[in-house]
């Protein structure tokens, strides 16, 4: 049974890794369609999507089957439950890659905007944060997770400089509403995934050290769009 | 030990019936100080947030305790895991009233805009989903939690319907750019907390029926702006 149990928890954790990865994978390839104007890529974020739902409903499973059949305590117990929230956090940054993917089709089908140098930077720090705070989930590392918290301010300025841009933008030329409003969809899009991998890094910064940095101190009220 | 059991359950639905009434005033709150102009609804929208806070703070302890000192199965432990994803739910309505909040600050500060029907009607089917989502929760009545699905796609065309609008007057007024983009954003969030009251119903269908709602025929890809 013990044994059962490590296998059963090794195969949780195994599980949010890939889950991470095609998170992560999604935000990259939604931002890239976006640049390079690339309608299929964006269709196959959408398609890809069901695959990172699929994930969800297998850890919803497996936790439930682990604390019905198992009964952990202590620090397991606060472990499935951290995997079960962070897979639901991963569900949702699928979705926003989902949401950015929807903006390129429609960023494809209009006249080009001069280059957002924003975003592309947007883009990248956010994988870095989820990235970190599954890393930091998987090795129980605060540090790692403190860097995130960091971050998510970073990305909360470029957030508001690219909707003041694009809004001065709109301002001085009406006929690029469209496109200026479908960057603004994904600046706040990449900011509410900064928000999430922040949620992750709390959950983890939380279980560690059993300090609830939530709510408190290190974050501003409100979560963000 | 068991009548303690069944008293912290009655409590954790308490709380949970609690901060959902916290959630919806936040909500009917918010989107008044929007019609009103008035800042100081705004205000005490923002400072209230907290006590939403604390409650999934407060549901969160109580799971853990409940989950390592009782060890639930079957129908309890659905119960008990399904109260920690919807108080999280509620935790996000709060965080998107507060955002509400903000662009009613915003939309005081400017120049009125015509009168938008829509946002208020959204407004109100927005509560009653939320509300029918926690008293099927309650009462475990999938039924009602039926009911709140198909109102969601009535809240996603409302949302289309809005920015429609509001990109064309963009288009027509570019002056009036900055409310424009304030209320695109008071639709889109109640378009979310649509879809969070969504996520609890899905919750409650899930538990009630041990069938996966979720992700299938009656959810549309992605999930809003």
């Amino acid at each position: 049974m013990q044994r059962h149990f490590v296998a059963e928890l090794e195969a949780l954790k195994s599980d949010l890794i890939r889950m991470c990865s095609f998170a992560e994978e999604a935000i990259a390839e939604s931002v890239r369609a976006l640049l390079e104007r690339r309608k299929e890529i964006a269709e196959a974020v959408m398609r890809n999507d069901s695959k990172i739902n699929d994930f969800e409903i297998k850890i919803d499973h497996n936790v439930v089957d682990l604390l019905a059949l198992q009964q952990p305590v202590a620090t397991d117990l606060r472990f499935i439950l951290a995997a079960s929230k962070i897979s639901n956090e991963l569900e949702r940054i699928g979705d926003h890659a989902v949401n950015i993917a929807e903006s390129a089709v429609q960023i494809a089908l209009l006249p080009p905007l001069r280059p957002l140098v924003d975003i592309p930077q947007m883009a990248q720090i956010t994988k870095g944060m989820l990235r970190d705070a599954i890393d930091g989930f998987i090795h129980a590392s605060p540090t790692l997770c403190r860097a995130v918290l960091l971050n998510d301010d970073i990305i909360d300025n470029l957030n508001r400089k690219v909707v003041a841009e694009l809004v001065a933008l709109i301002r001085k030329e009406p006929e690029v509403v469209d496109q200026a409003l479908e960057y603004i969809r994904v600046s706040r899009n990449l900011e509410r995934v900064a928000d999430l991998a922040t949620n992750i890094a709390e959950e983890v910064i939380f279980m560690a050290e059993a300090q609830i940095v939530k709510h408190h101190l290190e974050r501003k009220t409100g979560s963000g769009s």
